[in-house]
């Protein structure tokens, strides 16, 4: 359960349901023992392949970095068994610029390879656009490789705008 | 004064010191008495103009969550009477990919009139890099408005990489 990023309310509440048109999938919020198979999901990526480590220790002291930090939702998609088969994280930034306002920011979006081309991508992000305007963000945005034209053109039948350059430093 | 986001440490400390190659101008957290000094800063700006209000209240409150806010740092740069010119937003956020890596990310970067074309956003730059280092990030990312085709240069030229798609969804 998060707390809302709104200073004057203590409403705290978890990014749960059920998917819309995608019967048997549900959105929650990851637990510690998920972990392990959403790690797989992030291995299981053409750019993802060589950018992920063998030590489950780093992946189980960054969840439990996310899960303590109110501002952000590590969500999973969980089928009728219980089974992850899907992973986005929703975190929250406040900023004074644009009227002091709220930006939702999606990281790490990865749909299980059994679920593609069922709508559940366009239906998981119309979950998380709706949970980012019940939380008070006028805004949602995430960068997308330049690589995986077909995810910008995604981005962009639900409504984002390729307005911005987005600019990676590399620090290692 | 801000906590590590390594969930194994307690240290907390404030990103302040001073601005290599910039006699006169330092870093520092920012404080709530210099919000109306960094709110003119983003009002003064071709694509910020339009997007702010006159309403006080609501960047005083924005202000008290990101200071609440353990992961985010608002910055200023102040000249030697202590005057705001300058200001950006550092903050961190923890994901599970890339061996649940911590990335440091930039936001709401503005340089004062008086101070540009003197090296002083490069060297803030130099500033931001090095603290998002120290504080274990292995990378630092930001978006900028495809308009602004100078500023893309100029975070080409610190070695970012324009290697991704930088997408918005409005919200209101």
């Amino acid at each position: 359960m998060k707390p809302s990023l709104d200073g004057e309310t203590v409403t705290r509440r978890a990014l749960v349901g059920p998917l819309t048109g995608v019967p048997g999938v549900r959105v929650a919020e990851a637990t510690a023992d998920q972990v392990p198979a959403i790690v797989a999901l992030l291995v299981d990526d053409v750019l993802g392949r060589d950018r992920e480590s063998g030590d489950t220790a780093v992946y189980d002291e960054a969840f439990a970095t996310i899960d303590a930090d109110p501002t952000e939702h590590l969500l999973v998609l969980l089928d009728e068994r219980d089974t992850v088969v899907g992973t986005a994280q929703l975190g929250f930034v406040r900023s004074l610029s644009r009227g002091g306002a709220i930006r939702a920011q999606v990281e790490a979006v990865r749909i299980g390879e059994s679920l593609r081309g069922r709508g559940v991508g366009r239906a998981f992000f119309e979950f998380l656009i709706d949970a980012a305007r019940r939380e008070g963000a006028v805004l949602v945005q995430l960068t997308s490789d330049l690589q995986r034209g077909g995810a910008i053109r995604f981005y962009e039948s639900l409504g984002f705008v390729h307005s911005h350059a987005g600019l990676k430093l590399a620090l290692t």
